[in-house]
C-alpha cells in the first residue's frame, strides 16, 4: 500500500474535511499561532517588522509549530498573511503595530497596470519553503492547512488601503468601474491560485479560503464578488491537486453560506459565531467547521465547557471540525486553549 | 370624524407600517439629515459640540427638516443620538470630530451602581421638546419617526467606551457576569422606554429601534440580549401608546431577522443592505423597510434607477417602506438623493 495514501487518509483533519463523522472532532483555532502565546511575543520581539516574520522561512515555520507542540491541535496553519498576494503583485504593503495592515491604495483604472502575476511564486519563496519546513515536523496525524485571503477580501484592502468597517471605497469602484474591478477579481483569482497551489506543493493538504468581508456585500454583489471568484479558484485548484480538501469561510454572509457551498463545491463551510450551528447541519451538504466565539474562549470556565458540549452534540454523526468563529483573541490566555482542547477531545 | 385619526391613517408611512401596501412606497433614509447636507454642515458650523446641538430644540429641529423640505420624504426622523440615553443615565458620553462617540466606560459592578433612569426624561427634555417643533412644522401627510438604541447596542458602547469591531468587552462582561449585564440591560429598556415614550407623547407617530450591533452576537446571545428586551420593549411601547408603529432594525442578524420579527411584535423590521430583499419579502410576516445600499445611492447613475426598480417589483403588492440598508454616507451628492426620491415616486 502506498504510504502517503494510508498517512493522507489517517489524519483526522482530512477525513472530517473528506466527510467523515469524526468523534471526537478534530480542533485546530484561527489565529492559533499569535500574540495570545508568551513564545510567539519573544519571538515577535526579535525580528523588525510582521512581513520580515512571514518571509524568514525558519521563524515563519517555527511560529507556525508553537501552538501545535502546545496544544497538540490536529492541524498547523501556515502563519503568514492574506495580503503577501498584494505585496508579491507589486502593491506597497505594511503592518504598522497596533494600527492593522497598510497599503498604498490602488488608483482606479492606472493602479490595475502596475499589478502583475509573474513574480508571485518567486515573491513568496520564503512562505512557500517555511510550509515545507513545517510539513517535515509534523507527526502523521497533524494536518497541514495553507490559506489566502479571497478576491473579494483582498480587493477590498487593495482599494481601501486599510482595514474599514463598509469598504465603501471598494463597493464604489466596483459600483461604477464594474468592467476594471473584475479585471482587478480575475487578477487576483490567478495570484490567489498560484499562492495556493504552490503551498499544496510544498505540503499543504487542506487551504482555507478567507473571505473575511464577504458581509459588507449586498446579496447581488455576494453572488458576483465573494460566489463567483471563489468558483473559479476552487475549480483551478481541484482540477491541479484533486486531493487537496478546500475550506470556505465566507464571514458574516449569514445563511447565503449555503449557496456560497454548493455554487463554489468547497469541501467545508467555516461557520462564523453568528451562524446558528443548528442550521448549519441542516443545511450545509459539506463539512462544517466552528464556530465557538473567540470571546467564550477568552472567557473560559463552565460556560465555554457547555458551548463545546453543546457544539458536539449538534454536530453528532456529522462531519465536524471544531474551531471558533474567528480568530482568536490576543488576550486570550492560554490555559483556556489548553481546557478547550481537552474538552474537545473528552 | 375625528380628524386627528384621520390625519394619522392618511400618512403614507404610517399606512405602510399598519401592513397596507402603498404605491410608490413611502420612502425615507436612515441618517438623511446630516454631513451629507450642505445646510447640514453651514449650521454645525456655528455650534459648539454634537451633543449641544442635539439638546437645542430649535436647531435640532431645523436640522431635522432640512432633508424634508429639499426632498419631500414622506417621515421626518427626528436628529439625535442613540447615545443621549447612557448620557442621560450618567455615564459620560462625548463626540469627538472625524474618531466618533467616546464614553468613560463603564466598569464593571461599581459602574451599574451610578446609573439612574430617574433624570431620563428631564434630561431629555430639550430633544422633547425638538421633536414637538418638527410635528408642528410638518404637513399632514408627512410623518415624525422617533428613534432610540437597541439595549444591547447601547450596552455595548457602554462598556467598550467607544465603537468597535467586535464589542469584545462588552460580550466578555455578558459571558462572564451575565447577572450584572442583565441589571444594565433591564435598565437599558427602562430607560429606553421612557425617552420613546416621551418622544411618542411629543408627536413621534413611529419609533425605529436601532441594534446596529446585533450582528456581533452569536446566535444564544442574540435570542438573550437581542430579541429578549426588545420583546420587553416593545410590549411596554404597545400597551401605552397602542397606536405607535415599532420598526425594529436589529443590523447584521441575517436571516434571523425572522425569529426576531415574530417574537418581538414589531410592525415593520427594517433590512440592511446584506439581507436578500426576496427572503425579507417570503419570510418577515410584517411590513419591510430597506434595503438599498448606501453605496449605490453614492455612486447613483443607471445602476442606481436599476436597483430601486428591483426593490420596488420584489415588494410590490406588500407593505413596503423605501430605505437604504444603512445610513446615507457623508460623501454622497445630494442631487442623487433627489434622484432616488424621483426614481422611488415614478
Amino acid at each position: 500500500m502506498d504510504r502517503s495514501v494510508l498517512s493522507v487518509t489517517t489524519k483526522p483533519l482530512l477525513r472530517a474535511l473528506g466527510g467523515e463523522a469524526i468523534d471526537p472532532p478534530p480542533v485546530w483555532l484561527m489565529r492559533q499561532a499569535g500574540r495570545f502565546l508568551p513564545e510567539y511575543r519573544k519571538l515577535r520581539a526579535q525580528i523588525g517588522t510582521f512581513l520580515e516574520l512571514c518571509y524568514s522561512p525558519a521563524l515563519a515555520a517555527e511560529v507556525t509549530l508553537q501552538p501545535v507542540r502546545r496544544f497538540g491541535f490536529d492541524a498547523a496553519i501556515l502563519f503568514s498573511d492574506i495580503l503577501v498576494v498584494p505585496d508579491a503583485m507589486g502593491q506597497k504593503v505594511w503592518f504598522e503595530e497596533k494600527v492593522g495592515p497598510q497599503l498604498e491604495p490602488l488608483a482606479r483604472r492606472h493602479g490595475l497596470a502596475d499589478l502583475t502575476v509573474d513574480r508571485v511564486r518567486a515573491h513568496l519563496a520564503p512562505v512557500y519553503d517555511a510550509a515545507s519546513r513545517v510539513k517535515a515536523a509534523l507527526d502523521e496525524r497533524t494536518a497541514l492547512i495553507g490559506f489566502a485571503g479571497a478576491p473579494w477580501t483582498v480587493a477590498a484592502y487593495m482599494i481601501e488601503g486599510h482595514g474599514s468597517r463598509d469598504f465603501a471605497a471598494a463597493k464604489h469602484w466596483a459600483l461604477a468601474e464594474p468592467e476594471s474591478f473584475a479585471t482587478l477579481i480575475d487578477l487576483l483569482v490567478e495570484a490567489t491560485a498560484i499562492h495556493l497551489s504552490a503551498q499544496i506543493e510544498a505540503g499543504a493538504e487542506a487551504v482555507q479560503i478567507f473571505d473575511s468581508w464577504a458581509g459588507v456585500l449586498s446579496a447581488q454583489e455576494f453572488d458576483r464578488w465573494s460566489i463567483a471568484p471563489t468558483v473559479k479558484l476552487v475549480r483551478q485548484l481541484k482540477a491541479a491537486h484533486p486531493e487537496v480538501k478546500v475550506i470556505g469561510f465566507p464571514r458574516g454572509c449569514g445563511q447565503r453560506a449555503a449557496e456560497y457551498a454548493a455554487a463554489t463545491g468547497v469541501d467545508a463551510i467555516s461557520i462564523d459565531y453568528a451562524t446558528p450551528a443548528e442550521w448549519a447541519r441542516g443545511a450545509l451538504k459539506c463539512a462544517v467547521q466552528g464556530n465557538l466565539d473567540p470571546v467564550v474562549l477568552l472567557a473560559g470556565g463552565p460556560m465555554m465547557a457547555r458551548e463545546v458540549r453543546r457544539l458536539r452534540k449538534v454536530f453528532a454523526g456529522a462531519p465536524y471540525v471544531f474551531n471558533l468563529g474567528h480568530g482568536v483573541l490576543p488576550t486570550t490566555p492560554p490555559e483556556h486553549v489548553a481546557e478547550l482542547v481537552r474538552l474537545v477531545r473528552e
